[in-house]
């Protein structure tokens, strides 16, 4: 089973690409997606969409995550604090995120948006919910022996979070297809 | 040639759809992309996806486009106003759009994105920066002939606002494709 998730950011947005197998997990793709410096905002957000979807297409995920930033807005705003131009920004990473997962492959996949919290706590375990973007980038070299940019680290936490959090409903999905693909 | 153009929102997000011929223009389609009450921010999200992947797919326009909200949200908080909830995750509307015309179809298409304000001078002329919802529904009622709501006013006032903005590319590229398409 393959999970790709994102680590959605408007300047970087990580992407990590996950394989699952019974008993291993390792990492098959990772990366931070940027562009190039002085590009317009439009021309950022034109070199995201083609690259997300590239990467659905080149890996035809089983499942699709990313990062549930709307949340993150909308506990800033609230916190008194306001948000940033990136932050406004960067829910139409989201939404061409979950176009991708929508209508990029020839099935909807499965899309899981965890809160920033949660994928510390499924992938660092209790009482790191605050964990630092090093802490997460060090656990990723620890348990994959990949050496990855922050964006990509948050990004294949998210996979793991995922696959921990919704093992049973994607095992199932990937006993269907099973099914499905040895038909005659 | 025909334009594809949408006003972007959460709740409901307007589209219309033009064809523009030399002495001619006529409404193909329009409506009100909504989800069933009771959806959860993520399925409303997920029926505008799929809805504008179908629209772009059934039309295969020549262009896109959609109101800047990036802007409107900018300058409401400029002016001391918080944006809304619904003005946060429109976001996620307009970043679906422009995923579909990056990728939906075989072929880029290009995308405009002109302000609110635009589209009125350019729909309704000089002097009408400020004008309603209403006399902008009114004006394409005139115009083509069809009642619409008011979000899909809107989105085929995009379209006619984006021809007459960008009337000499567009024409050049319906050239090309001419020019492409003639060839044996």
């Amino acid at each position: 089973m393959i999970v790709v998730s994102f680590d959605p950011g408007f300047a970087h947005c990580g992407f990590g690409v996950v394989s699952f197998e019974p008993a291993r997990m390792r990492v098959l793709d990772h990366g931070d997606i940027g562009a190039p410096t002085g590009a317009t905002d439009e021309e950022r957000l034109d070199v995201l969409c083609t690259t997300i979807d590239g990467i659905m297409n080149r890996w035809t995920p089983d499942a699709l995550g990313y990062e549930n930033q709307v949340g993150v807005h909308v506990r800033k705003e609230e916190e008194g604090q306001q948000a940033s131009y990136s932050l406004k920004r960067v829910h139409e990473v989201t939404g061409a995120i979950r176009m991708a997962g929508n209508c990029a492959l020839a099935e909807r996949v499965p899309i899981y948006t965890p809160a920033p919290q949660t994928i510390k706590v499924q992938f660092l375990g209790k009482g790191n919910r605050s964990a630092s973007k090093k802490q997460v980038k060090d656990a990723v070299k620890r348990l994959f022996g990949v050496v990855t940019g922050e964006h990509a680290a948050d990004a294949l936490a998210g996979s793991v979070a995922i696959v921990r959090m919704h093992r049973e409903a994607l095992a199932k999905l990937a006993r269907a297809h099973a099914v499905f693909t040895s038909r005659p």
